[in-house]
């Protein structure tokens, strides 16, 4: 049973933590099979921002928006940021797209050809400018880029080449701007992928320097692999720069965060904790990276800001002092159970409490049922091209 | 070293052996990320048999073409089936598509609405009456039907629904027709899949009754599952109808079949051949089903019947009666060096030779290249929209 | 929020509920790498039944134990019974072990010897001779055999003599007796396993009849296999003979069941309940088989029972008309939030009322270690062997 | 077609390599279920130096043996140093073993309790001390530490304790000796793994120095993972120390190399030549790392010293310029072929050559069957205790 005072101040960091919503989860996405369009929505990102806000005005901590080049890509980014912030909002990571023009067809910064891999720079480069013009801090950078069949590329040649892109995009980053950089177990490459793992992305961000993070998408590993080591481990190294958050029970699936194995969120939650990562000034960006393909998209991202809240909670919940107490007296038994404790307690109702503290509704699912943004939404937005990926 | 005679007998079934090309495969194909367009890619069912009848050119063991509804889909199957018969095709297995319209967000013939599931068994009648007009025995069911998270829908009501639609299709079946089911381990659902395995698969057809076999789809397994055993067991049961070949090193990854593990393709050969899978009463249809989303189309098919070719006649040259002697006296070393032996063989100056004695050049994808097919079609089919998944 | 008489009904039927617990789990145990000992732990049979009746005194829901033949083989039976029957227990499920003799290098029932093979039917039957004796209803049969190495052994072959041992042990069976027949990805052999899957279980069963049953061990499966599929699908074929509870994040790790993967488990329960695997009358064990090599092994047990009772209770609390509902009503939003809804809650404080409604301890754990049982064994069974695997 | 000057520099190269085999290799080995004990293994540390002889004898690229302390601790270095050189061998890298004292219940290295990191360190020390006597390089660490559940220990902590325990010993190398540190996916350690993946240890080996490298056991990674990638990565960062060849299906299985997957064995080897790793002061050591099981132990030496040496002879038929001409032209199927062409070639004659010009028979296997040698040792080795894990 944990004291008052531990309560309270697991409300006010729960009050104080920020997830980052993207611009994409708002429109429609699919697999290779079938994308299924979905009534209401948005057709440009004036209205993903629209649906954005929703998510904010129900949670609370969802006041910023990652936004994805090019299919964000707008005349006026001021206008753009202004109408974030009317609404409560901030423009938030840049995201880069090199996979979706046909001269990628095999890599876009690891392409054997040197005039794609300098139209691919030159996007990652507009992406800087877009940050300048934005005053977005993150510039994350997944690449698609791989092979999918042995001898079709060099391995180390498209590490150098990598290694080279990654260097003309550092240089540009300015003040207070970093380059964050994902790495995936595979898909769309189905033999190697330039950047598979933890170490690869590492490796690529000690070379660069402090301004380049690793980040950590959840749904990204190989079976069985210990994510939360990996998380430990780059907090432990100053290299954890974000999260891209999600659910998984087979490849990258992308579903809700916390809908699949919501004790491994909770422990990555733990061990962020443990390791300084919500402190304000460790700068690690709390983000959602999924696909709401068979789902309504605005309750879906809203329900994984609560199970990104919930696992928190639980995570703040854990009585530490025990648990180096268990650990330290090598009692197995007793540290499990220290730890299992604050995963089985119910946070529904702390949860409540901090949002109507907040001057929320203590349900934001049914609060956003009961809004008519949905009603409103399917019947304004007819016509026009639906957003998605892609669009 | 075999005997001549052996040899001989090896030659003769690699000339009779046939091997069924997809008309998907000639069109364009991808991931969820991008479909990377490629120059001379056909834009209707004829342009593909044109492309599929190349492949029988230069292997000459490739005469049949699976068909896709309705990506196929034709107003006269006569005239279909008679330029097929032009270029020395027949037109082959019949696969449905359940999992391309918007109805099918939720399932097919699992859908939990009763009106859905009527329109998916109207579509699967359907493809048995164009199994009528094209004279096809098979009709390939593969179903994308599952659900993306826990609690979505019930398990057992969608495995009774199921079997309430397989046995309407299967009433419909004329002589001579079969049913065959495709199991796959997930995707594009990520929680649940209706037919995730083998068992699932063999249950079902052992219901229908001695018409309804299996499909085995190389792709479509956990890490680490030993797909002979599956083909083994199948055979033995009198229930493999028929293989999806294709290769994988993640998730469903459709490269070349013998690409990305060569040796567990000649094990599976090994154990088709062990168990009668080769005799033409068994018809077991060796089919193709992959995803040329990188490579060009045509010599990637090729290629494919290729490989299929090698571990075939790898897996012809075991010498049987050493490998039974050493496994029944439990020489573990002796048994496996039998196998490797037959496998470390290099096959391809026999296989140059069978092609050779039907007429052929000995190398299908250099003789391609040199026919000008490539240029012609590259230069003769613009314009018009090119075939890819879901056209 | 659960009804009163919703929560009274749950109420009874945790108090009804049972689990029978291993007598080797009360034993070493370890890896290939090393078996750690520990203090206290029983030298035979009894000493096992000793610590069983421990858990059961502290949890009230654990009042059977499994037997493992030869490593429980004992002069009289009626006397281990007799000593089980004092302490409030009945002799559970026999487990047989055709792995340990060194004449199984290559296999038991599966080997290409035909005198091994009969060693090791002698085995089975004797066995069901203890049964007899012991009153036991369940032979639960686990096979180690399989090959290492590609061409080793025939796979059909082996099949055949797996069929045959079968059918023979299937005759012995009294009635009122049945077979158990569980399956294993992998592990002690590492090419191929002769019962690697449940489909291969549920064949083998439906060709021996209706004693024959699966026995579905949560650590027995592919990465990403999802279990609870499996679960409902033997359930409705009325072919689900057993668990076999433990977790596992990578092979056949045999933790503490619920200990890996929480939100699993519950969906396993789940399951059961919906298609009424908690029914008395269809006999479905719920068995634990689990190695605490490195923790205390009764206070272990003692939390595992609690763990499946947890995962129960959650179960048991689904609001099955609302997710009935809304699977009805294709919200996948809502229909998953009514699973989760029962995961998130916390079943302790019900527990501990059940628990005390019982006569117990609210806190099993607490009360076992305050009993001083741990100190008096450790204190007293020095000398002698310990009891582990093989011993 | 290779020119007669590349395939007389092949041979060349094939002569050149060397291989070391394991000391443990020889001796009897099983999983946690059984260990069967085969006629005739040694029984000391010198009798399995007599073995290793006969690989060497009939490879003639074996002369280098492993040793693992304590199992081969022998009061007398030197005169176990001319046993090996009377018989044409070298002692080899130096294995030690923190995992098979109850004191490393719960790590050595990574201990919560100073003491049993002490003990670990001074272990690891004490190896050292054995290579100044034996002259050995090589100082291989794998450590079991991990954690078996959640909130067991602290990461992090573990991570800290390791680097100061791999400090301390590296301090201690001499001239000429260098620290190999090995990662493991899992096992014996069933939730965290303190080495789990190359990421782990190449960022201890770049704090430590360049005296430190990172092995590579092509049995420790995650299903799926790219193994080829790490070694080319690792020989790009110079930090490729050495291979622990052995083959898997599922987990760690040990296999012989080559075994299970001999098309990823080549590509690793294709890697390894791409990027230097066969060059003599690239210092990489080409060890075997295997359980023998349940096949003989010496003649599956012997067949994985050949699998290597067939892998090699492959990769290094590889057309390189033909290679990279058709990457760098993007022509995916031409740059595959390349690839498969070299793989598909059968090297048997070229070795057997090879073997004929180093003065040995041509099957090595053979010869050793028609040696008598294990006849000799079956009979003479009769008495005393086997030599095994832990013995």
């Amino acid at each position: 049973m944990p004291s008052q005072s531990t309560v309270s101040a697991v409300r006010e960091t729960l009050k104080g933590q920020v997830i980052e919503t993207p611009s994409w989860g708002y429109g429609n996405s699919g697999t290779r099979f079938k994308v299924f369009a979905q009534a209401g929505v948005p057709r440009d990102p004036f209205e993903k921002l629209d649906d954005a806000a929703k998510v904010q005005e129900f949670t609370g901590v969802a006041p910023r928006v990652s936004l994805h080049i090019p299919w964000d890509k707008a005349e006026d980014y001021a206008a753009l940021g202004a109408h974030a912030a009317k609404r409560g909002l901030v423009l938030g990571a840049i995201n880069s797209n090199t996979f979706q023009d046909d001269a990628y067809r095999l890599g876009s910064v690891t392409h054997p050809d040197a005039g794609v891999r300098r139209k691919a720079v030159a996007h990652l480069l507009e992406c800087v400018d877009i940050m300048d013009a934005t005053g977005s801090r993150d510039l994350k950078l997944w690449f698609a880029d791989g092979t999918n069949y042995p001898g079709q590329d060099d391995i180390v040649a498209r590490q150098e080449r990598l290694a080279d892109a990654l260097a003309e995009v550092y240089a540009r980053l300015g003040d207070g701007q970093r380059l964050l950089l994902e790495y995936k177990f595979f898909e769309p490459a189905f033999y190697t992928t330039d950047v598979p793992d933890w170490g690869t992305a590492f490796r690529h961000c000690l070379k660069l320097g402090p301004k380049a993070q690793v980040v950590v998408d959840t749904g990204h590993h190989a079976p069985g692999t210990n994510i939360e080591f990996i998380v430990a481990t780059l907090l432990h190294e100053g290299r954890l720069g974000a999260f891209d958050f999600n659910s998984r029970f087979y490849a990258d699936d992308d579903l809700m965060v916390g809908a699949a194995d919501p004790f491994q969120l909770f422990r990555i939650m733990h061990e962020v904790i443990r390791n300084g990562g919500m402190d304000a000034e460790r700068n690690v960006n709390f983000m959602l990276d999924q696909c709401h393909n068979i789902e309504q998209k605005i309750p879906a991202v809203i329900r994984s800001v609560m199970n990104v809240q919930e696992a928190t909670a639980k995570a703040l919940l854990v009585d530490t002092e025990a648990l180096r107490a268990a650990q330290l007296a090598g009692d197995v038994l007793a540290a499990n159970a220290v730890l299992m404790d604050a995963y089985n307690t119910d946070v529904r109702p702390l949860l409540a409490e901090v949002r109507t503290g907040m001057g929320l509704a203590p349900d934001p699912v049914a609060a956003y049922h009961a809004s008519g943004w949905q009603r409103h939404i399917e019947a304004a937005r007819v016509g026009g091209e639906q957003a998605g990926w892609g669009a």
